[in-house]
């Protein structure tokens, strides 16, 4: 399809047959009280950084909690904490005057670890402000981070800048604006922060029959990840999800020697290397039978949005410092629709200086598994299995013993970490999906970037599938923000036009669901597809 | 060929045509000077095990190096420092009235970096003493570790306790032993002792021209390495070399998102794996074209001395806990003739409770190749760099810089660690290797353990090879002595039975060489065989 016919489906489906919002303000509106308000916005978010927010970290996830209650207070939410058998979620209610709907609107609280060493800062949770990408030479800007007016490039860095932190920001901000230009949502909002994202939202899932009144709504807004790397509004109507696992292959009980019994005793991270040299080949396609199990052509609807996002793939790689790509022509976005089997760490003995010349006792991969909607967790484990088995390696669950030692070779040890997490996806031709297409086309005077999967995951499937209602991301981040990494950080300009996006999307006339958001929802485990 | 018939054809090599040797003790003798001096011979190794030795620790590599000119001086050398461009060597000379030739005994006093945390004891240069192997649970001793008497399953726990200070100290106490007794050495004993030997003696190596009259000799006996497992007196004949190399593998500049990018861009681990799967079947046959070149089918008497090697294959295994040889059929004696490929260590981002979800930004595998006289380092090293350009790897010398990233897919950087030191091999029918192996048979009674080629390096083949005379190995310690791991120990009937055998060894009338060690000795690059 031509890129000219594409975009005149793309127009139709964002704008034909949509009731208008009545009471979306002007951008130039909304986008002068943002320019107005920077320095306070950006003062709030820095404070809320300054907060540690690994999850295992109970005393200053207390803290957190304590501080985000009061910000939605301070927002005009009723707020709550909300007791879960890990870290607590943070609620609050906005009621608006007239409304019929309710929206859901989620994101997180905690972060990834940090390991500070490989930060180019003191401390990732004392944010500090560049006037550029630190790989591009930025450099800290001295003086308090937070500013009467901030440069578009300039950049803040630290741990949750980006992940998932400022969204909660944005939206406080967003709901401050549409009330400052005389408008409103157009639905009640709800809000709910998870403590325990990238821990795989453990709390969040079984709380949902606890909290099945506060949660129930007849959409969700899920605000996480980043947006499309032009920068433009972005909305998401699915996101990969995940399934992570370690093996760990044993060799001798002890490190053994490797003059005097190298060729002679078993080296198990050769056979490691084997075992998963086996799962994939030289051109990216995994070989693991059954693992793209499901998946059909696309519809070419779904064609047409994929091939429509302005990916510069050139670009990407540039900035990646890679010659070529995994599955040679294959789209980013094409690739994101499948599942992938990634190599997350490796780890055997010592290099380096470290090194010592013997034959390591055992060695390990971590590895991670993105799913997608027709990949399920459950079943991918077992193909996984299947595939080890018949490489001739025996699975065990636990450090194996000396009768397990004597009876097997290629023992490998298999242990699911971190929780699983499925994929979820709505339609993008639900009404809810396209009065939010609608609603930030009117605002920005063009259609957002449209991603029918976010290869990142948000492991919140079981919470959207058992609410039975659709759920649409909004992301409002720069894609280039070293998420889970070292220098984090929150580009300035797209932090600011991402307030923009959410009061675009509040104003959105979400249909009212048919049970609305008061129905009964399912207990964790039953699932209602959103489709 | 039927065990009897080796035993026959072992018999006569180590009898026939040898003039006996005069000033042999009865080892009733010797063994009694031993069992009177165990406490004052601990209490010297204890002494000597509480100096860290890792050869980067240059205040305690000073320390040692007092301390043990110190001591050969006390056990009646003329002793000194030989300054090198790195660690000292310490050097002594003992003349013995009526000799004519001369024995260069060669052992190290430098050890293996020490992980201290992985060590069951608190400090593994405070030695403790065991009454038997940790591992069976032995248990630690109250009280000194120098006692008037040792059981023989008693072990002492310290940092080069096996590996290479015992053999040091045992020769000290065979000299005292055999004066003892009224008996001599049979030669001129001059004792060289490396402080590198861990780091690949460069030093000792780059001395041979310096000290070219110091270290001239008629013949050099080796102290390292373990005995033969079964405990029996073992004299050995060569040693595998080793080249040790880094591969890295680079991804993405930095660790990327495995969900936004998973299936997109290359994952550096999976390439590694993928290049370190092509090295080595699942049979243990290295795949790297030439590795095997220049081995010939053995001689029937190497043959006969390989057979005669009285391996426990069957307890090897289950001490190791592993059902399988790596090559299955292929014996442990068979194993070390040829070389070997050996992953040291992996290591990619994180593996356990710090494992993130990214692509790692690269992914590195330490290997080391041990060598075998035929095979050379450097012939190795290029067939290794072919192999790894055959298999579509553009190989680079240094991290790459944004151009090389652009050029090439598969970067791969090779790097040579820690040196290389070739294989040596002396003939076993040389007439100093049928000297020694004749006297070790007079002293036990019965023929030594003969190995052809030890798995493990001593790095001084260049210096073998410049001094153009036999060298013979001579290890005295257990074989499962955790030499290069932690809690390294020494079985203390082993290492007093060494000293018996070291004080045979001594009395071995070697021949006087053509141009008896005063004659000039080739530079370092010189090669001139032993055969």
């Amino acid at each position: 399809m031509r890129p000219r016919h594409l975009l005149v489906l793309l127009g139709l489906l964002a704008a034909v047959a949509l009731p208008r919002a009545q009471s979306q303000p002007p951008r130039s509106g909304i986008d002068a009280w943002i320019g107005a308000h920077q320095q306070a916005v950006v003062r709030e978010l820095a404070d809320l950084l300054m907060i540690p927010n690994v999850a295992a970290d109970g005393p200053n996830i207390a803290r957190n909690v304590d501080a985000l209650r009061a910000m939605l207070t301070r927002h005009g939410f009723k707020a709550e904490t909300l007791e879960t058998a890990g870290n607590p979620l943070v609620y609050g209610e906005m009621t608006v005057p007239g409304a019929t709907g309710t929206v859901l609107v989620y994101a997180h609280y905690d972060g990834q670890p940090v390991d500070p060493k490989n930060w180019k800062q003191p401390n990732p949770f004392v944010p500090i402000l560049r006037d550029g990408r630190l790989e591009d030479g930025g450099r800290e800007l001295p003086g308090p981070v937070d500013r009467a007016r901030y440069e578009p490039d300039w950049r803040l860095y630290a741990r949750s800048s980006s992940d998932d932190k400022s969204p909660i920001i944005a939206l406080c901000a967003a709901l401050d604006a549409l009330k400052a230009t005389g408008s409103a949502p157009a639905s009640n909002v709800h809000v709910v922060l998870d403590g325990e994202e990238e821990a795989g939202s453990p709390s969040l899932i079984a709380a949902i029959s606890r909290y099945r009144q506060k949660l129930a709504a007849d959409a969700i807004v899920i605000l996480d990840g980043p947006v499309h790397p032009s920068g433009r509004p972005t909305v998401t109507f699915g996101a990969r999800g995940i399934l992570t696992v370690e093996l760990t292959v044993f060799g001798p009980k002890f490190g053994l020697h490797s003059g005097h019994y190298g060729n002679w005793v078993p080296n198990p991270a050769f056979e490691l290397v084997r075992l998963l040299a086996s799962m994939k080949d030289e051109r990216g396609h995994v070989l693991v039978p059954g693992f793209y199990d499901g998946l059909e052509p696309l519809a070419p609807e779904e064609k047409a949005m994929l091939a429509a996002v302005p990916d510069d793939e050139a670009a990407l790689k540039k900035l990646f410092g890679i010659a070529e790509v995994e599955q040679p022509g294959l789209s980013l976005q094409d690739a994101v629709q499948r599942p992938s089997l990634n190599i997350r760490g490796l780890s055997s003995a010592y290099v380096g200086a470290s090194a010592r010349t013997i034959i390591p006792d055992r060695a390990t991969a971590a590895i991670d598994i993105r799913l997608v909607k027709e990949t399920p967790s459950a079943a991918m484990l077992e193909r996984l299995k299947a595939h080890i088995s018949r490489q001739g390696f025996f699975l065990v669950e636990r450090d194996p013993d000396d009768a397990t030692r004597a009876a097997h070779s290629r023992i490998v040890k298999l242990t699911v970490e971190g929780g699983e997490t499925n994929a979820y996806r709505t339609s993008p031709l639900a009404p809810a999906s396209r009065q939010i297409v609608a609603a930030v086309t009117r605002m920005f005077g063009q259609a957002p970037v449209q991603i029918r999967t976010m290869g990142g995951t948000v492991p919140i499937a079981p919470f959207i599938e058992s609410m039975g209602v659709p759920a649409v991301g909004v992301p409002i981040v720069n894609f280039d923000n070293n998420q889970h990494g070292e220098n984090e950080n929150l580009r300035m300009g797209t932090f600011f036009t991402g307030i923009t996006t959410l009061a675009a999307v509040l104003t959105a006339p979400v249909p009212v669901a048919p049970t609305p958001g008061k129905r009964p929802v399912a207990g964790h485990g039953e699932s209602q597809r959103t489709r």
